[in-house]
C-alpha cells in the first residue's frame, strides 16, 4: 500500500488496511475509528471528536488566556495546532483585529513588519498598526504588495525583503501577514528565509486563508512552471481569524473559500458535509455564527491532520483533494484568472468523477458534490478551451509526483473517506480529463462558472 | 551574561561563568573543560579531543562503510556531524570525486541535479556525472551558474529552480553542489526551498568550502543590503571533500581558505594555531597530508559547535570571528572584489585589535595573528578608501544584531578563547574602525593585500 493512503473501504479492497503506524507514529483518529467500526463514521465518533476538540480548546484557553469577548460579539473559539515546540493557537472570533493585545502576546522581538496588499491596506492597515504601536515599545513597519495570485512571485516577494533590510530588521523580527492566502504564503516564506528564519503571525482576511492556507505552515510562491514550487514548511506563532474582515470580502472570494470547507467534508467529515448542505446559504450571507462554526471545524480537521504529518509524508496529502486538477487549471490559464477555490471546486468534481469511474464511490457522492458546489456558486467544469494536453503537462510537475509517478487524492468508500494513490488505471484518468475538456462534466452539465 | 557567550577568562571578569546549560542542553566540551582547568586548554584536554574525534571516526567508519582508499592515496578521514536524524558524514580524502558509489549511497530518490559553475564545470562535471550515471538508474541533470560571489543572488538562483522544474524533478530529487562556497550556499538554499524541501549533497572544491561553508547547513544568497540575508538552515545528506579538486584551485583562493583555518585556532584550538605557525607553507604548497589534517581538524571543530547549536542561538556565533567586520568590507566594495577569506582575515585582525583595546587579550595574540595571516598571504587591513561610516552602516544590518544592539565575536583570555557579546564600550569599536580606515592597522603596518 502506498504510504499516506487512508484505508480504502470499497469492495475492491484487496490490500491490507494500514496500521496507524503507517503515519507519523501517533494514531490517526480517523484510522483508529475505522478499524473499530468498519469504515463508517458513526455518530459516536463524531461525538468523540467534538469532545476532543472541546478539551483542546479548554486547555488552550486556560493556557493562552484569550481575550474576553467584546460586548455584543460571540465568544472566540480557539483551535490549537499541536506541533511540539512549534505549536500555536488559531483564534476565531469577532472584533479580534483591533485587539492588538493578542497579537503582541505572540511577538518575540521588538520589531514588526506588517505585510499586506493594496486591497486590504486601505481597510485595516492603519488601525491595525496603530493598535500594535499602542501596545508597547514595538517598532512597526509595513509593506503593501500588489493584490492577486499573479503577484505571488519571487520578484514581488523581494519587496518584502527589501523593506525588511531597509528598515534594519533583525532575525528576531516578527512578520505579520495581513491579507488572504497569497499574502499569508508569501509572508511566511519571506519570514522563513529572512536571515534564515524570522518569526511570523497570520492574520487571514479571507475565508480561504482562514480555513486553509493560514493553517499548517505551508508557505511559498509560484514559479511560471508550477504553483507553490518555491517555499518552506514554516509555522506561524499564532493565527487570528476575525469575522469582521469577511464583511468587506467580495462575494466571489467569499464563495471560493467555501470550496475548501466542502473539501473537509468530502475527505474527512460527513457531518460537516451534511451541515453545509443545510447551511451553505448562511455562509454566502456572511452569518457570523455559521461562519465561525464552519471555520472552527475546518481548522480543527486541518490541525489534526497537520499534527500527524507536518511535512506531508503521508496523510497530509489528503488535503489536496481536487488540487492537482485545480493547479493545472490555474497554471494553464495563468494564475489569478480563476480564484484558487474555484479551480479546486472544478478539480474536486473531476476527482469525484474519476473515483466513481474507478468504482470507488457511489454516484450519489458525485451528485451531492456537484449540487453543493453549484449552490456555493463554484464552477464544476474546467474553463472552456482548456486541453487534455494542458492537464497532462501541468499535472506532471505536481509536488505529489514521486519518482515520475503521478499520485492523486481520490475519494474511496462512504462520504468522508479518501486515499492518496498512484495505483490506478491511467486510462481512467484520461477518460475523466477527456470528459471534462469536452465539457461533458460529471453530470452532463456544461455549466460554466460565474467567473468568466 | 549574554546567552551564547563563552566563558571569558580575563581579569576583568565580573560576571559568573556560564553553566553548560546556557547552550543547547548538552555539555560544551570546551566549557566543561574550562570549568575543570581554569580557562587553560591543557595538553590533556587536547588529548581527550583527539581521542574523542578518533572514536567518532571509528564509529562512523563502521556504520558508513567508507570507500577503501585507492592505491597510492591516503586513507580517507570521516567527520560526523551529529544532529540527530539529520546527522551526516564528511568524507575527507584523495580521489573521492570519481568514487560515485559514496555519493550515490546518500541519494534518496532517482533524480539528481548537479549545480556547478563555469570554472568548475570544465574540470570535473563530465566525469562526475558519468560516474553517477554508471552507478545506477539515476536521471542526472546539471546546471552551470556564473562563477563568483557577485552572482550569489536570487536572480541567479532562479536558474537552478528553472532547470529543476524544466527537468520535472520532484521533491525527492537530490541537488548536488559541485563547487566552492557560493555554489554550496546557493544549492543548499535552492534545495531547501524547492517544493518546500528537496535533498542535497555538498561536494566542495575549495578550501574555504571544505572547512567552513559546506559544514553546518547555513545556506542562502546575498541581498544588495547584506550578505547571506536570504536563506535557510538546511543540512546536506553528506559532504565529500576531495583533495584532488584543490590542485586546480588558484593560489589566491587556496590562500583565502586558510583564513578560516586560522579562525578555528583563534576561537577554539591553540594546538591547531601552533601547527599552522609551523605548517602554513605546506598548505600553500598543497601538501595533501597537511591539507587533510587542517581540514579534518577544522571540520571536527565546526561539527562539534554546530551539533551544540545548529540554529545559532548561542555558541555557533563564535564561528563568525572577523565576519561582521569582514561582511562590511565585502558589502562596501561590492561582493566579489575581495574573496570572503580575505575580508575575514582583515576582519579577524580588527576583532583582535578591538579585543586588545578592551584589555581582553595579550598583545602577543594580535601579533601572532597578523604574522600568520601575512604568511598566508592575507590582507590585514581593510581596503584603502573604505570609510568609518561604511563600517557603521554595514555592520548595523549584521544578523548578530539583536533588537538593535550590535554583538561581536571578540577574543578574550588565552589563545583559543572567545566571546560573543554586545557588552563593550562602543567607543572602543569606533577607535578600532578609525585606526583601520586610517590604515594604521594593528601593527602600524599599512600593508595592502596582494589582491588589489
Amino acid at each position: 500500500m502506498v504510504a499516506g493512503e487512508l484505508g480504502p473501504c470499497s469492495a475492491t479492497l484487496d490490500r491490507p488496511v494500514p496500521t496507524v503506524a503507517s503515519f507519523s507514529g501517533r494514531p490517526h483518529p480517523l484510522l483508529v475509528h475505522r478499524n473499530k467500526s468498519g469504515c463508517r463514521v458513526s455518530a459516536a465518533s463524531q461525538q468523540t471528536r467534538r469532545v476532543r476538540a472541546a478539551t483542546v480548546q479548554a486547555q488552550v484557553a486556560s493556557a493562552e488566556a484569550p481575550a474576553i469577548p467584546k460586548p455584543g460579539t460571540l465568544p472566540p473559539k480557539i483551535v490549537n495546532v499541536d506541533l511540539g515546540d512549534r505549536s500555536y493557537p488559531i483564534y476565531i472570533g469577532e472584533a479580534l483585529l483591533n485587539d492588538a493585545e493578542i497579537v503582541s502576546r505572540h511577538v518575540q522581538g521588538s520589531q514588526i513588519l506588517v505585510v499586506t496588499n493594496t486591497t486590504v491596506a486601505p481597510l485595516y492597515l492603519e488601525s491595525f498598526v496603530k493598535g500594535l504601536r499602542e501596545q508597547g515599545a514595538f517598532k512597526v513597519e509595513s509593506v503593501i504588495l500588489p493584490d492577486g495570485e499573479e503577484h505571488k512571485s519571487l520578484q514581488v516577494l523581494q519587496q518584502v525583503w527589501d523593506k525588511a533590510l531597509e528598515s534594519r530588521l533583525d532575525r528576531k523580527a516578527t512578520f505579520v501577514a495581513l491579507g488572504g492566502g497569497v499574502i499569508g504564503d508569501m509572508t511566511g516564506f519571506a519570514a522563513a528565509a529572512y536571515q534564515r528564519g524570522a518569526s511570523f503571525i497570520q492574520v487571514p482576511t479571507t475565508v480561504m486563508a482562514m480555513v486553509d492556507s493560514s493553517v499548517g505552515g505551508k508557505t511559498g510562491v509560484n514559479h511560471p512552471l508550477g504553483k507553490n514550487m518555491i517555499g518552506a514548511f514554516y509555522q506561524p506563532r499564532c493565527v487570528l481569524a476575525d469575522m469582521e474582515t469577511l464583511k468587506s470580502l467580495p462575494d466571489r472570494e467569499l464563495a471560493s473559500g467555501i470550496s475548501e470547507i466542502v473539501k473537509y467534508g468530502l475527505i474527512f467529515d460527513p457531518e460537516l458535509f451534511n451541515w453545509l448542505e443545510e447551511n451553505v446559504e448562511k455562509l454566502l450571507n456572511r452569518d457570523s455564527k455559521a461562519m465561525m462554526h464552519a471555520i472552527d471545524r475546518s481548522c480543527a480537521i486541518k490541525a489534526d491532520i497537520v499534527a500527524l504529518d507536518e511535512r506531508e509524508g503521508g496523510v497530509r496529502a489528503t488535503l489536496n483533494l481536487g488540487h492537482t486538477f485545480g493547479h493545472a487549471i490555474e497554471a494553464a490559464q495563468g494564475y489569478g484568472v480563476w480564484l484558487h477555490g474555484e479551480a479546486v471546486a472544478a478539480g474536486m468534481v473531476m476527482a469525484a468523477d474519476m473515483s466513481f469511474r474507478l468504482g470507488w464511490i457511489e454516484p450519489e457522492i458525485c451528485k451531492r458534490t456537484v449540487e453543493l458546489l453549484k449552490r456555493a456558486k463554484q464552477p464544476i467544469t474546467p474553463p472552456k478551451g482548456m486541453t487534455a494536453e494542458q492537464f497532462r503537462s501541468f499535472m506532471s510537475v505536481d509536488k505529489k509526483v514521486q519518482d515520475g509517478k503521478l499520485r492523486l487524492v481520490l475519494l474511496r468508500g462512504p462520504l468522508g473517506n479518501c486515499t492518496v494513490t498512484g495505483d490506478f488505471d491511467p486510462q481512467i484518468l484520461e477518460d475523466t480529463i477527456s470528459a471534462f475538456v469536452a465539457h461533458e462534466g460529471i453530470s452532463g452539465s456544461s455549466d460554466l462558472p460565474n467567473t468568466q
